[in-house]
């Protein structure tokens, strides 16, 4: 990438009320289209729990992701999504290494 | 995108051995580009575990991730890479939701 890198990174397990993953799914990627700094925004159903979503975020940095919780369509998600949410399960931070990616 | 979606990924933490995590990041960055069925190959350092590494994956399929093993640069990668790992930490499977992404 000729752009700036993504600083920071964020991997999420979110496990959902049992048979909500699909439309917690929908929720979080409905509405997370287009956020400022943000790279990636990545979804995925968790192969061994049939309740739980990962999701992976690359953003441009720190900042750029807390600013992202104040945004409108990210407001929605949460309001939307917090009542399918059962518990959150393994999170982490990092800093992704740059020229990393296919 | 227009093109296929990717339709499994993988979520793993490797843990270093000390003073070793910049030197494995290196070899898996520069092992997995254009690896054929690849998407995304994301590497990132653990925030909160200086030993840590983050590897997030998207494929084709699990087939296209389990060829890869077999790549020249990637068998490279392994080579070069496993006597700097300590130990294997969390990992999940996972299949991307479509449309998912920035």
């Amino acid at each position: 990438m000729e752009e700036k890198h993504p600083q920071y990174g964020l991997i999420g397990q979110i496990v959902a009320k049992p048979g909500q993953r699909a439309a917690l799914a929908a929720i979080l990627t409905e509405n997370t289209r287009r956020m400022p700094g943000n790279f990636a925004y990545i979804v995925g159903e968790d192969a061994s729990n049939p309740d739980a979503l990962w999701v992976v975020e690359l953003w441009a940095d720190r900042a750029a992701h807390a600013a992202s919780l104040a945004l409108p369509q990210v407001r929605v998600a949460i309001a939307k999504g917090r009542p399918l949410i059962a518990e959150f399960g393994t999170r982490a931070e990092f800093k992704p290494v740059a020229n990393a990616g296919a």
